[in-house]
């Protein structure tokens, strides 16, 4: 039996959540006098940025996943735990997992967000979200099996809803799965079907501000919106989703509103953060943002918690001057989690730390082959260049959890041949109409309960 | 919306099925004038030599994975339906699908085996089979999940229970098993615990005959059981299991029995027809073998019914001289879907065909890294050489497929790296021990159901 290292070493650091912010966090503290414990529900750290393709069968989950005990076991002081925390005591400073209590020293809180409805949440069944890999496989179940269905279905009318993609939200994903499915319709399932014309389905990106990308300048808006409307994707912009069902979307514009049939709706729109960010508010009494975002001090410890830090997407992390809270993207991830690694070696040292700046690299989004739009401060561009840039940014930073050149491979493969061979659709057999009535059953019974 | 060549054609020949039997008899059918329907409850061509890859973290789904409708898609005179068979009607030459009525001038069933537990059905959800994707992911999940809870698990007899692996069947896929979970525990995951030492798990492989892969020469059973035990896999032969539950299995030799502390049990040990089978001797009073098997006549046809065709492991063939009927093994399929296929053409073109005749080129079973055994008939070998026409004979057939080079320059990665990338925990999450208690309450609340 290996004798564990961390028994010798005091300072116990936990840290909860293998995402980017967690995992970064880890890796910085591998060769620090502390003794870290990450953990998480999931036993992998997942690559969120290109789930989109596991949704739309480009890759499958594990090209994309890297298995977190492989990513940290060269690091003699950190243990991985699979658990799922519930709650935790500040005063006797405990975390309560499901399997039993951990106790830390410093507790770096980094559990990320999930879908949010907006008060909706009886769409959660209709319109699943594109968090976990178990989401992205039920986004590519239902986009597959529509084609399917369509392909089945003899009325005109219900075939066209069958062929009716509905994405909520104009930021990255949205813009992302809508490019993405616009490609499955107009190239690569084009020749596979003997009774319906792939190429006649509608693919409608809703949003609710004035452009898509809100985020990004205006210019790289419209050049992201016109890749998008050459793919044959509708973008359809200051429209607010009123109402979604097995068989429509309702949209309004002002004060018309316009029922679109469509049997496929997939949600792009919000996030609201994980169940631990109330959980930390009622412990310690920190303050939540409106999606429920733990609002930090600037070294991202919670006021009057000088041990509890909240990292990555969970945290509402307002920079001195700014006027909105820093987004909820990798890089900001990977830039926090590395700080307060730093900040806690430094506390062990007695060395003082400098206060964080958020270095932002710039923002990028993929539309389809050859189409992305790049922000890299001093220069915005798009096009073949940009989509470039944007595979290699991804590779780079995918590689270096797993050295995941099978997936750089594979994309290739895909580029030249336009296949997609993870189209498979799995965990649902049979005719895919009726199958699709009998998930609908189980929804509805489901959310009975 | 694109014409149906098919309307042209008279003859419709209808497959149901698209495994290894189904769709060769589609690809020798793609340029004969006859119209095919494929009928599958899948959308894709499973390569089942491959599926304990899947189970045991190497490769994705997708990857050994290929959508019907991208294979097919070049034979204009091919459609592929997605729906699922439940009833036929040979009098008036119909299917019925769960979608509706499909008739038919030739039929082509080849719709395989499932698992067989030998009249204890209640083992089904304690010990999972290896038939489909979804089947892999749960033994994955199972395996992986195992380890977690084996390194959370305090007590050393329930942890050692964790770290033991019950394979049932010493057949090809129990003996790929067996290897594969030797190698991870043994490799792959040996650097990845703090709690425990994963070369201390137990895999047992459990063979009621007297030796590992029966139909084998008894020198290639003798080279495939030293490999095993070289990996530390013990090998038990002449052995019945008699008992399977949540937390142990037992095993019988002779008049003794053993209880075996274990909680992961696989199932590798016995097939049976899938439901087709009986339909299709209800409907046709065709006879049914030990196993389900549908006897057929040396063209395949069911007797008094010459446009029924049954092929695959569905088809109880005896040839003639024969002692025992061909195995079911992707070589048979195949040469059998090939073979039907062109006896239809030549009965539309008036001509005689000649007698099937199968050409055995041999049979191989992989154990681990470097480890294999090939009969080739004419010469019998095992070790690296063997390893390698084992490799090189699957990538060849999966190729043929869909290109899958990709799986190729993966395995080519595992090799030199020893790692398994895809061996992540989906569709569970949290703490192992709990999940793994809430299967069993599911389990036991489904059997009641």
């Amino acid at each position: 039996m290996p004798q564990l290292t961390q028994t010798k070493t005091p300072h116990h650091v936990v840290i909860v959540g293998g995402g980017f912010a967690g995992l970064y966090a880890a890796k910085s503290l591998g060769n620090a006098p502390v003794r870290v414990t990450v953990v998480d529900k999931r036993n992998f750290h997942l690559f969120q940025p290109l789930l989109y393709q596991v949704a739309t069968g480009s890759v499958s989950p594990a090209d994309i996943s890297s298995p977190l005990r492989g990513i940290l076991n060269r690091q003699s002081n950190t243990k991985v735990l699979l658990d799922e925390v519930i709650d935790l005591d500040p005063k006797s400073k405990n975390i309560v997992l499901k399997g039993g209590v951990l106790s830390y020293d410093s507790l770096i809180m980094a559990t990320g967000v999930s879908h949010h409805y907006f008060g909706n949440d009886q769409w959660k069944d209709i319109a699943p979200g594109l968090k976990t890999v178990e989401d992205a496989l039920e986004m590519r179940r239902r986009i597959f099996a529509a084609f399917e269905a369509a392909e089945q279905e003899t009325d005109p009318v219900k075939r066209q809803a069958w062929l009716t993609f509905v994405i909520v939200g104009g930021g990255p994903t949205g813009v992302e799965l809508a490019g993405a499915i616009a490609e499955l319709a107009n190239q690569t399932l084009k020749q596979d079907f003997s009774n319906i014309d792939t190429t006649t389905a509608k693919i409608l990106l809703i949003e609710g501000l004035d452009r898509v990308l809100p985020p990004f300048a205006p210019q790289l808006s419209s050049d992201a919106q016109k890749s998008l409307e050459d793919l044959g994707v509708t973008v359809l912009t200051k429209r607010m989703v009123t109402n979604i069902d097995e068989t429509s979307v309702t949209i309004r514009n002002g004060d018309e509103s316009e029922v679109i049939p469509a049997r496929t709706a997939l949600w792009a729109a919000g996030v609201k953060a994980s169940r631990m960010g109330a959980v930390l508010s009622e412990r310690t009494g920190a303050e939540l943002d409106r999606s429920g975002r733990v609002t930090v001090e600037p070294d991202f410890t919670i006021k009057d918690n000088p041990d509890i830090f909240v990292v990555g997407d969970l945290a509402c992390y307002l920079e001195e001057g700014a006027e909105r809270p820093l987004p909820g993207v990798a890089p900001v991830a990977m830039q926090q989690g590395n700080y307060v690694a730093k900040l806690v070696r430094d506390r062990i040292n007695g060395a003082t730390t400098k206060p964080f700046s958020y270095s932002n690299m710039g923002s990028m989004a993929v539309i389809g082959q050859n189409k992305a739009v790049v922000d890299l401060n001093f220069i915005k561009f798009a096009g073949p260049l940009a989509w470039f840039v944007w595979i290699f940014a991804h590779i780079y930073y995918l590689i270096e959890f797993d050295n995941k050149l099978v997936v750089m491979i594979q994309w290739a493969w895909n580029y030249f041949t336009r296949n997609r061979g993870a189209r498979i659709i799995t965990g649902l057999e049979g005719n895919p109409i009726q199958a699709r009535e009998a998930q609908s059953e189980q929804a509805k019974a489901a959310s009975k309960v």
